[in-house]
């Protein structure tokens, strides 16, 4: 179905659709979606109650399913994987994009690579709508069109700035356009999907080679999110770390709290050549009112304690 | 059954097993265990993946049901509800062991609430075996004898020190212990069951005065976990910490990651009649090399950012 067509869709009879992570319990008449990967994390399962399919599509790059959950609003999943849910997004889009907007001393040209949802959009417009003399131009590189379409539909509030005439939105796979393009840019997001499926060469010492070329000067930073998180898979995660530093001077990891994401959490790798940027305590700071009015999330006390690990993950990626 | 005859008992044959929480796959002939609450956290769902059903009963107080899961060792559910994994339980007893035993000037005397388990017993035994010079005795009352026996057989890491000398332990209502003793202590740690059970008192106004009562002193200190975190009901969150503060000069809440737990979190309130304990700086500290010897999860970072909330429900809470 192309995206034009997407005005005259009707919600799914859930009753006969069939759907590999959704499950009917009889004891009490519910459809649940249950999120889980024998080789990801194995044993282990997230759940959402189902209010109603909202769409399911199979698109050129990805299996693509919308719910309208019971309480977590409504939910995209891409290749059975929770990628992002209307009542806890705010807290992966705020701190992946505040991470390096906050460390970087002069942040003007942003690059977004995947974000389909637009949430992060929505976040570096806030900046703009807030006048804090920070972002010139956005720059977002995502390769399914339809995920951008859905989301103007299903997550509005996340999509809302989808057009917002500060945003060049290319519809490309961001690898290409990393490799082909001239321009240099002071933050790079890459704010993919899990390893299994089209972001896969997101999480190879290319990418990060490549993402260290664009960036316009030693200050630029880079944040992408880790795929794991310190819970599953300690010795990949130091492993993907170990390649950012064989290409980044400066590389730190990061946490968040992500209630529908497994483990309960969200990684993040973020990263400068410049060794004297500190990437844990931002250098810029809104006072407290300004933080209640900005973030849902991000506070610069939140930026910090972000980076404290648990002792035996700290000892072994960090030290 | 009665704890003498664990010896003896035989693991229960799944195929034949009828629990309300666990479900059997067709697709791959698995068994998973499913927490689901319609009440505390309706719509959402943690699943394990079974290897065996090591044991189930009900006992005087509550169901008691402990499987083999498949990644996250043996696991402790009490009426359907998660208490602790062998993967992931040392961070909630680090935690709710050290917060307040690093923010007591002189904590000698250390009475546990509850924590069958024995791994906040655990927690503390590490301290009185590194020598820090810290704790003198420890109570501990638990209502549920069942629980203990059970531990000392399928979570022998956790129960490890049952029997230590320093270790006073009661088989009695806790609420009952603390209205008739004349003991005073200079930490309580509540390491409770949710509300929905033999617990529920301890979410109450009167609760709180019974442990300011049994305080030995101004710096005396307490911990609970909280039952619902800041993404479930920040109301009621909001609403017991008033009844804490009603009692408590100098109230805190803190989190910590526990992939386990609803929400992959603990919420923990903390409080003690000095209003000049700084409950969030740890007065008491290792170096990083003791930190990384004695903690799994824990560290005087950890202490400081398990403070640290997000911005919306800081402001909610704490402000």
């Amino acid at each position: 179905m192309s995206p034009s067509k997407l005005d005259n869709i009707q919600p799914i009879d859930i009753s006969t659709f069939q759907h590999e992570s959704i499950v009917y319990h009889k004891q009490d008449s519910s459809y649940w979606f249950y999120e889980k990967s024998s080789e990801s994390f194995p044993g282990q399962a997230f759940g959402l109650k189902i209010e109603s399919v909202l769409y399911h599509t199979k698109s050129e790059f990805q299996d693509i399913l919308i719910l309208k959950t019971t309480n977590f609003g409504n939910c995209l999943i891409l290749n059975g994987i929770i990628q992002c849910t209307e009542r806890d997004e705010f807290a992966y889009q705020e701190v992946i994009t505040n991470l390096p907007l906050m460390s970087h001393p002069n942040p003007k040209k942003i690059l977004v690579i995947g974000g389909g949802d637009c949430g992060v959009i929505r976040e570096l417009i806030k900046h703009i709508k807030n006048n804090d003399n920070l972002i010139d131009s956005i720059t977002m590189v995502e390769i399914d069109n339809m995920v951008i379409e859905l989301s103007k539909k299903f997550l509005p509030q996340m999509s809302k700035y989808h057009n917002h005439p500060k945003l060049n939105l290319a519809i490309q796979d961001g690898f290409k356009f990393l490799n082909e393009t001239d321009e240099k840019f002071d933050i790079i997001i890459t704010d993919s999907s899990d390893p299994e499926g089209p972001a896969q060469e997101f999480f190879e010492i290319d990418y990060f080679k490549l993402l260290q070329n664009c960036l316009n000067g030693e200050d630029g930073i880079v944040i992408a999110q880790s795929s794991e998180n310190i819970w599953l898979n300690l010795e990949y995660l130091k492993n993907l770390k170990e390649k950012c530093e064989s290409v980044f001077n400066n590389v730190g990891y990061a946490q968040c709290y992500m209630p529908s994401y497994t483990s309960g959490q969200l990684g993040l790798l973020i990263a400068t050549m410049n060794k004297d940027i500190n990437l844990i305590d931002p250098i810029r700071k809104f006072s407290k009112d300004e933080e209640s009015k900005l973030f849902k999330y991000y506070s610069s006390d939140v930026h910090k304690s972000s980076f404290v690990l648990p002792t035996w993950a700290n000892d072994y990626l960090n030290e």
